[in-house]
C-alpha cells in the first residue's frame, strides 16, 4: 500500500522582495521525482513584494463604511483586490476576488506581514506564482515535482480556517471519478475530489501558524497533471451559493 | 521536524449491520499511542445498520417537487434527515441536517451502498461513532488514538468535495491561535485552524473512492485532545452564509 508522507521544509530566513524561493527550498529539502511542494501564500507573496504599507493608503467612503471600527485603510486596500463584495458584517467582509476566490478580506492579511502597519495582497497570479516555483526546482534539482501555493480560508457553515490551494503547478487539482463504478456498479456521478484543497490541508498539518515552516513536502502520491487552481473556482452558474 | 504519515488501512472485507470496525482495523493495523484513525462514514453507517430499501419508502408531495426527474423516494429519505433545506435546485438538495452539518443530500448517498436500491444514512451520532471505535481499538490494542470520522462534502465557491471530520473522538478539532503573537508580535486574532478536517482532508489522500481502503493512519501529530466534530458547525448567528 502506498504510504503518504509529509515532510515539513524549515528553517527559511525572513522572505523579502525579490528572493528565490525555489533556490531556498531547494536548499532545505531532498527532492523526488512527483513530490509536491506546498509553499504558503505569506512568502509567496513578500518574495513578490505583495506588500501594501497602511500609510500610503487613503481610504474611501466606502471602505470606511465597511471598516466599521476596524482600519478603514485595510479596507481600502480589500476593495482593491476584490470583483465584487459576497457578504459583509463591518468589519468582516468576504469578497470575490480578481482570481475568483471568494474568501475573508480577500486574502489581505497583517500576520507574519514584513513589518507592523503594513499588509499582504494574495500573488496577482497565484498558479504563474507556483509554475515559477517549480520550474526553478527543476532547473536546480533536475526533479519534477508539483507546486501548490495554499492559503488558509474560512468555509461556509464550519467553524476554523482550513489551508486550500490557491495556485498549482505540474499537478492534479480535480480528481474525476464520473463514469466510475463502485464495486456493486454503482455509477459516481458526482464524485470530482478537490485533491489539491486535500493536499494543501495536509501540508497545513505540518506549516502550522507560528513555527516558521512555510512549506512541505507531500511525497507518495500520484498526482502528476496539469490542473491550476483557477480549475477549483466554481462558475458562477453552478454555484447554488451567489 | 516531525514528519507526517499516512497509513491506508485496505484489505476489509464488505462491512455489513453489527460489525466490528474497530476489530477489523486493529486486525490490519500497528497502531502507537497518538495516532488519528480516520475511518469513512460509509462503512461506519453500514456497520451501524444505518441503510435504507428504497423499496421501502413513499415518498410525499414535497419529495416529488424536490426530486425533478429523480428517484422521490431519494429525496424522501433525505428530508427525513434534514432539519431545513439551505437550497434546492432539483434534483440537487442542500440540506442542514440533524447534526447541523449543512451538505448536499444530507449525506444521503447510493455510492458503495450495501445492494443497488438502497442508500446509504449518515451515522446518528457520528462524534457516539468515533467514542465506540476508539474505545474498541483501546481495548484490543491498548492504544491510545484519536478517531475521526469523515465524510467527503461539497463546498460553497469551489469545485469538487473534500473530505471534513464528521464525528471525532480523543482528538483536537479545532486549534485556537488567537492570543498567540507572530515573529513581528503582531496578535492572530482570527486564525482558528480546522485540523480535524484537514485530518480528514490528508486521510481522504490514501483512501480514495474506489480501492477498498475505508480508513487511514495518520501519525506524527501532536494532536490528542478532546473535540468532537460538532465544535465545527457554526453557529447560525456567527454564519454569514445562512
Amino acid at each position: 500500500m502506498p504510504e503518504l508522507r509529509v515532510l515539513p521544509v524549515g528553517g527559511l530566513p525572513e522572505i523579502g522582495n525579490g528572493d528565490d524561493l525555489g533556490a531556498l527550498i531547494a536548499e532545505r529539502a531532498e527532492l523526488e521525482d512527483g513530490d509536491v511542494i506546498v509553499v504558503a501564500q505569506k512568502v509567496v507573496s513578500k518574495a513578490e513584494g505583495r506588500v501594501v504599507r497602511l500609510a500610503d493608503v487613503e481610504p474611501s467612503a466606502r471602505a470606511r463604511e465597511l471598516a466599521g471600527s476596524d482600519d478603514p485603510r485595510r479596507l481600502e486596500v480589500i476593495l482593491g483586490e476584490a470583483k465584487r463584495i459576497v457578504r459583509s458584517r463591518p468589519p468582516l467582509v468576504v469578497v470575490e476576488t480578481r482570481h475568483g476566490f471568494v474568501c475573508a478580506s480577500a486574502g489581505v492579511d497583517a500576520s507574519n506581514a514584513p513589518e507592523p502597519g503594513t499588509v499582504v495582497l494574495l500573488p496577482v497570479d497565484p498558479d504563474d506564482s507556483a509554475a515559477r516555483i517549480r520550474d526553478r526546482l527543476r532547473e536546480l534539482t533536475g526533479r519534477s515535482v508539483g507546486v501548490i501555493v495554499s492559503d488558509t480560508f474560512g468555509r461556509a457553515w464550519r467553524q476554523g480556517i482550513a489551508n486550500v490551494a490557491i495556485g498549482a503547478a505540474g499537478v492534479e487539482v480535480l480528481r474525476d471519478f464520473r463514469g466510475h463504478y463502485d464495486a456493486n456498479g454503482y455509477e459516481l456521478h458526482t464524485t470530482v475530489i478537490a485533491i489539491a484543497d486535500e493536499i494543501a490541508a495536509a501540508a497545513e498539518l505540518v506549516m502550522g501558524k507560528l513555527e516558521g515552516v512555510p512549506a512541505a513536502v507531500v511525497r507518495g502520491l500520484d498526482v502528476v497533471g496539469e490542473g491550476t487552481a483557477r480549475d477549483i473556482v466554481m462558475p458562477r452558474g453552478q454555484d447554488l451559493f451567489q
